[in-house]
């Protein structure tokens, strides 16, 4: 069976350290808990998005949407000096990985990868969705987590939480509220 | 949004360590990495299975199997004073734990675990098979892994493995090739 070399490979991403820390917890979360997280997210959410989605394929892609970060890393959301879509290495990344699967399977895997960062369809945007949904939760739940690690404030997590709104308006207004929430008690900066 | 008292909930399943380690790790899985580990399984393996199957729900229930565990722990596969389907505590546990989604998703989440557990579908069988395929290649990556150090011989090994058989003819062979390569290396103990 020639996915076996796959599934072995991409055993590695439990490895892919994230700056994010677990709810109520000082453990960063590593990126198959994290794809994980959102599968979940995406079961008991989709009901919230605007429009009808396919669900099994907001799947697929909030489970393979990070697998390229094997070879290319883990890039922190709120750093400036990195770009995050789409990098030549993370391009370079999914055809090494995909492409140990046969030839059928890594083309839906690589047009599956491509979709969810080109945030264009329904379902690419609710996997977007969720993938800041989730971050959002764990720093509430650690009174300001990476906001404070790394000096973040208010207009930043607002623009970072903005993608909510393409997708899903109760969604957008929970996170939003959240976000203010996080201001009056003081675990987020507003200047 | 009701669900997100869930999704918070869930996190717990990150710190439920199982007795297998990562391939070719000293490291010990936890059940979200290992769940999401059968959810990319079951996306490349499908196409081996002996019968159609509605991946959508085999992926939900290879992602929730383990939910229960939060409560009542992993359970080692090879522990011959514990039973192994659905214990009283599991019970307790799917509905604590599922009962804090609306209703309708309750019921949704507690009738694909009770799939899973009764494993007569053809869905619930193959999401069985990766379930026992994932620790195969596991311990077989370290050198016997979980096998040497519980001191598990080949017979219960072939008893494990033979849910296979049930869904899939080539993950059958594939599973019973590399048990006997495991003997003929010295790695799985044959009286």
């Amino acid at each position: 069976m020639q996915q076996i070399e796959f599934i072995k490979e991409i055993d590695k991403i439990k490895y892919i350290e994230r700056r994010t820390k677990l709810i109520n917890s000082n453990r960063r979360e590593n990126d198959a808990e994290h794809s994980w997280h959102l599968a979940l997210m995406v079961m008991v959410l989709a009901e919230h998005a605007d429009k009808p989605l396919d669900i099994l394929k907001v799947l697929k892609m909030v489970l393979i949407h990070d697998i390229v970060e094997i070879d290319a890393g883990d890039i922190f959301i709120f750093d400036t000096t990195k770009t995050h879509t789409n990098t030549a290495a993370e391009r370079i990344a999914a055809s090494r990985i995909f492409g140990l699967l046969p030839k059928r399977q890594a083309t839906e895997f690589m047009a599956i990868w491509e979709e969810f960062e080109a945030r264009e369809t329904a379902e690419s945007k609710f996997a977007r969705s969720m993938d800041r949904l989730e971050p959002l939760l764990q720093n509430v739940s650690n009174k300001g987590g990476t906001w404070n690690e790394f000096d973040i404030e208010y207009k930043q997590v607002l623009e970072k939480q903005s993608v909510h709104q393409e997708i899903s308006a109760s969604i957008d207004k929970y996170a939003k509220e959240l976000i203010e929430q996080s201001v009056h008690a003081g675990i987020l900066r507003k200047d």
